[in-house]
């Protein structure tokens, strides 16, 4: 199969930093700021329809989204959690709904279920949608790792490994900080790493040093901007004037009105 | 009719000052920090679905927004553009729907349409739902006043009396700014002044202290979110750890599932 345009964003000279979007002005904004291609992220996803997030409720809000930003002018890769369903067909079906209506990639996590089953579910999203770019997540140091930290990591090198002969085009290992093992992973691995940043963690000049290929952003900047909202309205409340980067009114109407790349 | 709770706070100690959220988390969290009512801004309504400000395109997205919120323990007041239609009828319904839906006010703008035209749509409203305070909004300073600052401020006071006779239960005139005209404004009305906040004008202690009732602060929460977060990611791709206050990803979580007031 030829490379997409995505792919191949994986193996330019710098690792392809992915912002995550929570809607339509942000996508767009961030386009307009260089990026070319975007990520979504699920928990803004779920926090701004207040839904738990890790839930198959998302499901249908993570579709509208996609939808939303699938047209436009940028490579979308869509986070799916788990899929939305233990059944591989039915996570194929949604990952072909998704190649559908415009994405290039997805995010598969693994939840910690059967490495099996998340393989299965790979397999299905490869057959149905087989441009997609699958970025397979596994969660062994999101879910917690400290204690164990040897098991943790043999775990992690087992469940890239049945990902990978899934059909994996890369892989995701969230809350992995450790310059050290990062390198190590990328000897062992003969697809892109993907790392998620992490203020307490490496830098992105850093991480590339390491050969990470992929440094997504997860839900931070949608924290950030949510912190930020608080910030200045409690300056306006206490009398300050607030500070900080703020698009116009035309700025942000100009988000929806045209091409942010052109 | 009795003074509803909503209404009350447009004549407590301090101004009322209505932050305006964008989705299910800005609003649980502006709650949480101690705001009792929060209200809805339609930049970012239209923003976030991709759609232009001040068409009738966002009115699906408004009532959705509306669904969302309105259940939540805090008082929600909804910046319904210019009711999304010419007819009043048509307004006084959508009011209605609102209400219906938990909405305890709403925010009407002229868009400087005819101000009897404007006016009939503020009755509708409040025949169709007595209950729901009704901010009436000119947009003689919005549209941009500088050149004949006079005329602005006699058609002013003149829509500004229409919309009260019909009903209204405030008045909002965004974009002014000038103490001398905002205490001016003040000393005339028998209703409360709605007052937009501007970094460029009055703090919120000085509006205050001009006699304005409700300082509200439009899109500029939504305008800073998403400013911070190109902020942050401008940082990141720099090298520079971002800064600033950042909800943990439990923090936001916790949004979606607990009462924010509880």
């Amino acid at each position: 199969m030829p490379v997409t345009p995505f792919a191949a964003l994986h193996h330019a000279d710098a690792p392809l930093l992915l912002p995550n979007a929570w809607d339509h002005a942000s996508a767009l904004a961030l386009a307009r700021e260089g990026f070319p291609a975007i990520g979504t992220t699920s928990l803004a996803v779920a926090a701004a329809a207040g839904l738990p997030d890790g839930t198959a409720a998302t499901r249908d809000e993570t579709l509208r989204l996609a939808l939303l930003l699938g047209s436009e002018p940028f490579l979308l890769s869509v986070d799916a959690e788990d899929g939305f369903s233990q059944d591989p067909d039915e996570v194929g079906e949604f990952a072909r709904r998704l190649a559908a209506v415009g994405a290039v990639g997805v995010n598969l996590e693994d939840a910690l279920g059967p490495a099996d089953r998340h393989a299965a579910k790979i397999a299905a999203v490869k057959r149905a949608a087989p441009g997609l770019f699958v970025n397979a997540r596994t969660d062994t140091y999101w879910s917690g790792a400290d204690e164990r930290e040897d098991d943790t990591w043999h775990e992690t090198l087992s469940r890239l490994d049945t990902y990978r002969q899934a059909g994996a085009d890369g892989v995701f290992v969230p809350a992995l900080t450790d310059p050290r093992r990062i390198a190590d992973l990328v000897a062992r691995l003969d697809v892109p790493l993907n790392i998620l940043y992490s203020p307490a963690g490496p830098t992105v000049p850093h991480l590339a040093d390491l050969g990470v290929r992929r440094v997504s952003l997860g839900s931070l900047l949608y924290r950030r901007a949510l912190g930020a909202a608080l910030e200045a309205v409690t300056d306006i409340r206490d009398g300050r004037t607030p500070g900080g980067r703020t698009p116009t009114y035309g700025d942000v109407q100009a988000l929806a009105e045209t091409d942010p790349l052109g």
